[in-house]
């Protein structure tokens, strides 16, 4: 089986209907959702059927077009507004779903009082969305490469790969673009509790794409770095404050840490649609904290194949799930995106933020 | 059901026979593991039957002299040699059971001759390693309660509470005893992959004992620290070298380094018998690396409570499985130990290890 590139994509059909590839399936079964209503598409990201920061960006904005395929044209514009509240509900920490919605919601209103102009140019400004994703990744793995040299060895935390954007990824990127260059990269991946990206989605990945790696429990990145097993660490972002601050997924500060600590260049990549300049710092990002039974029970294939839960934590035990962390600036040695590769500050952040 | 302190130990009988808490099926059942060869024995060490640093000390002991009450008078001597190299041989890293294994061996050694005298002296020794365990668990647990002030917040990792040890632990003994002292400490218990002796070992015991605490997944102690959520930190130690560096469960040190990172004072709790003066710094320790298959494979009940396993990792994902990792003496405030809490330093560790 092959998914990625020309093949498909997470994200392979937009209009009134949408089909999206099932990531909570992945990597035992590849499977596609598909939904005939916004409602079904806000569920579709509430629940993970489709994540990352680029994939959700994409199906904000698609759920907003097809608010505009299904609306009738004297209800248009009050569904198109009330779809895009919908859809910015269901994650509140991922700036690109909020930024994608946005690009389709202001492309329907420059059509006030043409429903079918209205229409056209929503479905234009989400495929435009999901390509200028599938573009910004490619381009910021260009940018990202040239940090990775022959047989560089890169720790990552959670999925920043293909699944989490429309195509490429960002954190893993420039690795693909690395490993196509003949440069034999290497990756580490905390297995990224409690959902298990890491160990499902990005090692799916990266075999996939024939690159060499290892998971990791999310605890070992401190001895491996103490080891010297690691050149550098590339994650994601879900979010990137005005300060350069970053939002990612949970753990990701605590790379960080190692990664200062031991004198390894800890990297963030995403596309400029992550950046969110009304955000100052970090503090201020919303940290979206899930269900406890993400903690507690474990789902995956039996010996047999059969799909089941299984309880991890002492029943009746309390758990806090927050889905996200903050990575302060001072970690991070630079953000690498599709205008290049810039320092972690207010300056490098406002060169290549996009205006708004 | 009550568990800890009179009621019941997790090692509930020496001699020929051992009896053990089987804790590789809590908190989900509670089930007893008989060993009645020195193999047998080894096995329930090396297959976590016990596991925990003072645990398995005492179990390596008792298994010694079972070598010895099971043991001919003609081959009295070299059996119990040979079991004292198998028990040593179960598990790299802990000190406490190399510790437990040489008090016993001793004893024996000091009876050349007279084998009936010898297996009274294995016999006693075991349980002396025993008592040792649980008053120096327990005094520790006096030293370190001054720490911990009213409503104090604390982070632990793994669990080093009395399922680690013969009673009241190492980590978790200052917490119950200004627990019992009505300070109503909270503790945030990392759930400690892959076999989550967090969300599975530390939260029952704290249930059991009525302390306030949740469990998190082990990327959130930042995100936790940075929100002022943590007083202090406490966990245990497998070993303790020289100058101060200590050997915990995977993932220690990445606590740690949130805690100096955020100002958070991060103690270590250990019994003397813990510290290993032949081993200079913290390179230096074993650290043992465990079956792929812990982090492929999550064990538990399914909703029915019949006990399954599901896979976590990606079908023939390359996995590494470090047990432990080294958190420098730098991370760490101070050492709390039965002789009272010295500074991570080889002038502080020297203060109070016992001569050998």
């Amino acid at each position: 089986m092959r998914i990625h590139g020309q093949h498909t994509r997470t994200l392979v059909q937009m209009g009134a209907t949408l089909r999206l590839l099932d990531q909570r399936a992945l990597p035992f079964r590849v499977t596609w959702y598909v939904s005939n209503s916004v409602a079904e598409t806000a569920f579709a990201i509430r629940d993970m059927v489709v994540r990352g920061a680029g994939a959700i960006g994409a199906t904000g904005a698609a759920g907003v077009a097809q608010a505009a395929a299904l609306a009738n044209d004297d209800t248009l514009f009050q569904d198109v507004d009330h779809a895009a509240q919908t859809l910015a509900a269901t994650r509140p920490t991922a700036q690109n779903l909020f930024w994608g919605i946005a690009q389709v919601r202001d492309a329907v209103r420059a059509h006030l009082g043409d429903p079918a102009a209205a229409r056209a140019a929503a479905l234009a400004a989400a495929q435009a969305v999901a390509d200028d994703d599938a573009e910004s990744c490619r381009r910021l793995g260009e940018h990202g490469a040239v940090l990775i040299g022959q047989g560089a060895r890169v720790a990552t935390h959670c999925n920043a790969g293909w699944l989490a954007f429309v195509d490429w990824g960002s954190a893993l990127s420039p690795v693909y673009t690395a490993h196509r260059a003949g440069r034999a990269p290497h990756v580490w991946v905390d297995e990224t509790r409690p959902r298990g990206q890491g160990a499902r989605l990005t090692a799916f990945e990266l075999a996939e794409e024939g690159v060499s790696h290892a998971v990791l429990p999310d605890g070992a990145s401190g001895l491996w770095m103490r080891r010297g097993l690691v050149d550098l660490a590339i994650v994601g972002a879900d979010r990137i404050a005005a300060n350069g601050d970053v939002a990612n997924k949970v753990g990701t500060m605590l790379l960080a840490l190692a990664a200062k600590h031991h004198g390894v260049p800890f990297y963030v990549a995403a596309p400029t649609s992550t950046i969110d300049l009304q955000t100052p710092h970090g503090d201020a990002i919303p940290i979206e904290e899930r269900s406890p039974d993400e903690v507690a029970w474990i789902e995956g294939p039996d010996d047999a194949g059969v799909s089941r839960r299984v309880r991890f934590a002492t029943p009746d035990a309390p758990i806090r799930n927050p889905a996200f962390d903050v990575t302060p600036a001072s970690l991070i040695a630079g953000i690498i995106t599709e205008r290049g590769i810039v320092p972690a500050t207010a300056e490098g952040i406002a060169s290549v933020a996009r205006g708004r």
